[in-house]
């Protein structure tokens, strides 16, 4: 099944969303844990594995309305791990660790549900654009079905209890990736990022906790899930944080294509260049590039193709897919060859 | 005269010169002052504009066997003057002077003899690939004919009298410009340089005494004159100075080739297209990236262009030459987006 992941296009990744033009994608998680067991921390591995085939067995029994497939993640060899990484469908942390763990993930990707990981469960929706609504629907929906068949640890003071306190209460995560090149560029970034701080929101890179940004992809999200409703905390994102991060970067691509459009297209056309003739190139100096090209896709400068193929190579040119569309494991150094030749030849096409 | 220079091609501009995939030019210089006259740094305004009426009256009248051009450098716009530096056919220090001065340059601009730049008259002849000998018996040939008319300073014990000690007895400087990109990118760069100081030999940039290297190109030039004759200085260039840096540079691209031939191909692929796609660019980035086109042309990896028109975009797109094309004087900012325009135009056909 992990093999057929790197050809796949997950619904995130066709990037159509709501503000997409900043908005990359929506997330909403919910940790869980059951009643009854301990934390994580607390677990021998004996109990680990009984939660993990506790929670395996009767999700897979569950009808939530998706095909859905679990993933053996402590069997999953390193390479489909990092896959599964950069798919945004494990953590780091889970695809790291070393419990008996794994994933169960909903055909279109929208939906993982990480076993023993931080917490016994760990509900993921993810979908393209502005959607944080329509995601925590669905993780309504799933949370209400699963909820019937299995019994949380809840205390009627603070909630659903948690391995780590910041989540206690709702337990709910909500974020978005938002794409501030922009912001970056006019060197009002840290000035936006700090207000999101201030408004208690976490700034994190790609791919969540412990990560850089790459490729000026921001993730913002809640830190406080006690004491507020999961509809508050969503209702705050949609009315108040995305509209002004939104707004911020929306005005830095104006004033950036008002003062200096050469600027900005230089960038544009360098990073397009660059990615048509490079011979090698890292995966982060081609995140940075593919970053200039979204930005060049939404000012309009760049129509030969559009955000979805942008949004597939960002994807694709990764360590893992790389490896798995060449079918062999690869070291860095040939890493960059091999990417180097598959953004060619996918870009070979596109005219500046 | 100098409106026109910025369209023509001279003689060392065609590349084609023996070893010219690493001896750009070579140069030979003769310094030479009038019996009877002070030093410059001791005349006044009215002996600098006696020695300049003299020189290019006496020099005009003779037959050189080339045609040539008088220019007045001091009463020469500072755009034209930028325009003969950037053609190697007066120094910086010339340029800048406000002395009475002014250049006789023959029409394939191989030669160019200066008045009262350091000394009253400096007589250069440049020409493409290593020409050493060539150039050498041409400037003795103009040198044989203006001594018929024109009396120089001399001392039989020392020699040809010049303002600064280091040019006194044959006046000679002997100089040959390189292109060490492989020395560079391999790090020997330095140890080479160093292996040329010890031969008592000056290193310089593009533009000669006091300016910075530009895209890997080197000054090497002789410092002693006193003692030795002319054909000893030119014949220790010929079958010392220049084969050892030479070897150097063709073993170091070599190495290049057979270790990491991708990082060179990559270097040399990502240049072309940053000069076929940029939208404002810096002269000394275009330097440097058509200091990686030239070395491709010469590995044979770019086959849609030769050295001629390396070296003309190199000349055409200094800032004076741009300026000239474009009929009018602009600021750098607005230069780094003409330079842009134009290497885009001209590199639109060639393909990677």
């Amino acid at each position: 099944m992990i093999s057929d992941l790197s050809n796949r296009a997950s619904e995130w990744l066709c990037g159509i969303g709501p503000m997409h033009d900043v908005v990359v994608s929506s997330r909403v998680r919910l940790a869980r844990n059951l009643a009854g067991m301990p934390f994580l921390s607390k677990c021998d591995a004996r109990q680990k594995s009984e939660i993990l085939e506790k929670l395996r067995i009767a999700i897979m029994a569950c009808d939530l309305g998706e095909k859905l497939t679990y993933v053996d993640v402590a069997r999953a060899t390193p390479l489909d791990r990092e896959l599964l990484t950069e798919r945004h469908l494990i953590s780091r942390q889970h695809a790291a660790s070393d419990s008996p763990r794994g994933v169960i993930i909903s055909d279109n990707e929208t939906v993982s549900l990480m076993i023993n990981e931080e917490d016994h469960l760990r509900m993921q929706v993810l979908r393209s654009g502005l959607q944080l609504n329509e995601a925590f629907d669905e993780i309504f929906r799933i949370d209400a079905a699963l909820e019937k068949v299995l019994n949380y640890a809840f205390s009627s003071r603070y909630g659903y209890l948690t391995a780590c306190p910041t989540n206690v209460g709702t337990g709910l995560r909500v974020s978005v990736m938002l794409h501030l090149p922009a912001l970056k560029l006019t060197g009002e970034l840290d000035r936006a990022l700090r207000a999101a701080r201030d408004m208690k929101l976490a700034v994190r890179g790609l791919y969540g906790e412990g990560t850089d940004s790459l490729g000026d992809f921001f993730q913002i999200s809640n830190q406080i899930t006690l004491g507020r409703s999961e509809k508050d905390i969503v209702e705050e994102f949609l009315s108040v944080i995305v509209p002004e991060l939104l707004n911020y970067e929306r005005k830095a691509r104006q004033a950036l294509m008002a003062h200096d459009a050469t600027d900005i297209e230089d960038k544009i056309f360098r990073a397009l260049a660059i990615l048509q003739s490079a011979r090698k190139i890292t995966s982060k100096e081609t995140m940075y590039r593919l970053s200039m090209i979204r930005l060049g896709v939404h000012l309009g400068k760049i129509t030969s193709f559009d955000l979805k193929a942008v949004n597939e190579l960002s994807l694709l040119a990764q360590p893992a897919h790389l490896q798995k569309i060449l079918g062999r494991e690869i070291q860095d150094e040939e890493r960059q060859k091999v990417r180097a030749d598959f953004l060619r030849q996918r870009l070979k096409a596109c005219s500046s």
